[in-house]
């Protein structure tokens, strides 16, 4: 359950980002005019179907998975090409688009020559996702619910992430959770640290995302804390790899080797694709978060955030679907 | 002067092209329904601006020169991404959108393992340009005008066509001329060979549209016959590089070596931009043709017909800036 949002991105030099005031390397909302006005300002771009949650299941369903989406677009253009591109990954998507309101939301994302974006987002019809939408046959008949920190902004949505986590643990369905973005754990960290608290079973973060939601210096006490609130906690730290934490266990695993970093647009979108992928077939978590850092590999080495040949390929090949008895 | 166009492209394998009864490597011209049924049963794509013409006065600009464009888009969301990577690509594009009518135009671009693309092109508000859209003072203010064949099919366009030549003609701006697609040489074989003959100052093809021009199974004899109708011809054969014939010349140009061919879509577009950019400088053939081959290389080995890299950086690397005094 995420923003269904599609991704405008074109390549840009850092000066250019610093020089449009943009911090680099993070998500900022932005309003209709600001989109426009930055849009304006940009490179010729491509655009493909993005949205955090969207790239998760779009990568699962690569792995052989079966997943759906809920999350709201307008019936527009950018509408179609977002609903087309993720029902052609093979992922279940009802959710009806709006017929009035604002448009599909986009992401403006400026890309750097060392392959880190930046991104400005327009939420659009995505911010219009509301309690009514959720799904709660198909809820119940998930093994997991996977939401995305993002839909905590607006007012609707998150009453809409309140119902499906209510919906999630009477069925019994696992829920999990990532922080998105470490200036939407800032807008929300004490929501976001009931929300923790009160039974994430499946917790994913970056490091800068972590150490800020326990405002705490050090990730190693970041890791501490996490522990006595979530299950499995999944933490990834860019070209370091990741570590799990479940209970009193804590596992680092290093990343999936790449030749050349071109855009890490999805790299944590794609890491939890892997890791829910593998955790829904009981595999090891240090197999699931194989499985998350070869999807991330995959999906960093292009333009675009969701993956360009299949996962199952890639992952049968590193011997991870044996591992994981998949 | 071209077809406004959004390119839509998925990779795809050869049994799938072929299952979906489509002919490898060329274009077909689809109606809105066949569209949609096509591109329901299409992978995840990427949307990237197009269009033929529009393809080389973006290269044109790449490289440095002063290029417009005349087309059609309609006030919609494509027809917003297809404005503004033309414009943010340095292009003066001032034709209006349609406010009523057909949607902006789109081609389905199947990109097979080899790079061969295979092209569906829902023409749309691309083929309501009219008559009046023509902007006699540019014109007359360009060294060059370029048009695209394709333009011949809609009988507006065409018509167009025809007053854009008499506006050249009477400024004495030259006119250059591409036949597009062998399909579109077959359509409009005799209007194509009587415009050729009244006196096109620059024409474009491949080895296969120019045969197909004349009905002749051997290109040297196709050469011959179209030296005698236009001063310059360029043409195109793949990875056998180009010929330029010039009266009584003929300049073989070896094809710019390429690493790995990623999708050839754009190909010929930006060789016409290279080629044009030259001539416009009043470069030597051969160095035009270089210029020509230089940006079709670097357009091959990405996906999408718009350079990624400025060719005027590439060219002058390359040495060509020099040798055409540019």
């Amino acid at each position: 359950m995420g923003s269904a949002i599609v991704d405008v991105l074109a390549e840009t030099e850092d000066e250019v980002v610093a020089g449009l005031g943009l911090v680099k390397g993070t998500m900022a909302l932005i309003d209709l005019g600001t989109a426009e006005s930055l849009y304006e300002a940009m490179a010729p771009a491509v655009e493909v179907s993005g949205g955090s949650a969207a790239n998760t299941v779009a990568g699962v369903a690569s792995f052989g998975g079966r997943a759906g989406f809920i999350g709201r677009v307008r019936d527009d253009q950018l509408g179609q090409v977002f609903a087309h591109d993720l029902r052609a990954a093979g992922v279940h998507f009802t959710t009806p688009a709006a017929v009035a309101g604002p448009a599909t939301g986009r992401c403006l994302i400026l890309v750097s020559p060392d392959g880190e974006r930046t991104m400005n987002t327009y939420l659009g019809a995505a911010a219009c996702l509301e309690p009514g939408d959720v799904d709660g046959s198909s809820l119940a008949a998930s093994r997991l619910v996977y939401l995305e920190g993002y839909l905590w902004d607006p007012p609707q949505a998150k009453e809409a992430l309140r119902r499906t986590v209510a919906v999630a643990r009477a069925a019994g369905t696992r829920v999990a959770f990532t922080l998105s973005d470490p200036f939407c754990v800032e807008r929300h960290r004490d929501e976001f640290l009931a929300f923790v608290e009160s039974g994430v079973d499946v917790l994913f973060a970056n490091d800068v995302e972590l150490t800020s939601l326990f405002e705490v210096d050090d990730l190693d006490q970041a890791l501490r804390l996490v522990a006595g609130h979530c299950s499995v906690a999944a933490i990834t730290r860019g070209a370091q790899g990741s570590v799990v934490v479940a209970g009193d266990q804590v596992k680092a695993v290093e990343a999936h080797p790449v030749d050349r970093v071109v855009d890490t647009t999805g790299a944590g979108d794609l890491y939890a694709a892997g890791f829910l992928f593998g955790l829904a077939r009981d595999a090891d978590l240090e197999v699931c978060a194989g499985l998350g850092g070869l999807a991330a590999a995959e999906v960093i080495t292009h333009l675009g955030a969701r993956p360009l040949v299949p996962l199952r390929r890639l992952a049968g090949q590193a011997g991870l679907l044996d591992r994981a008895s998949i």
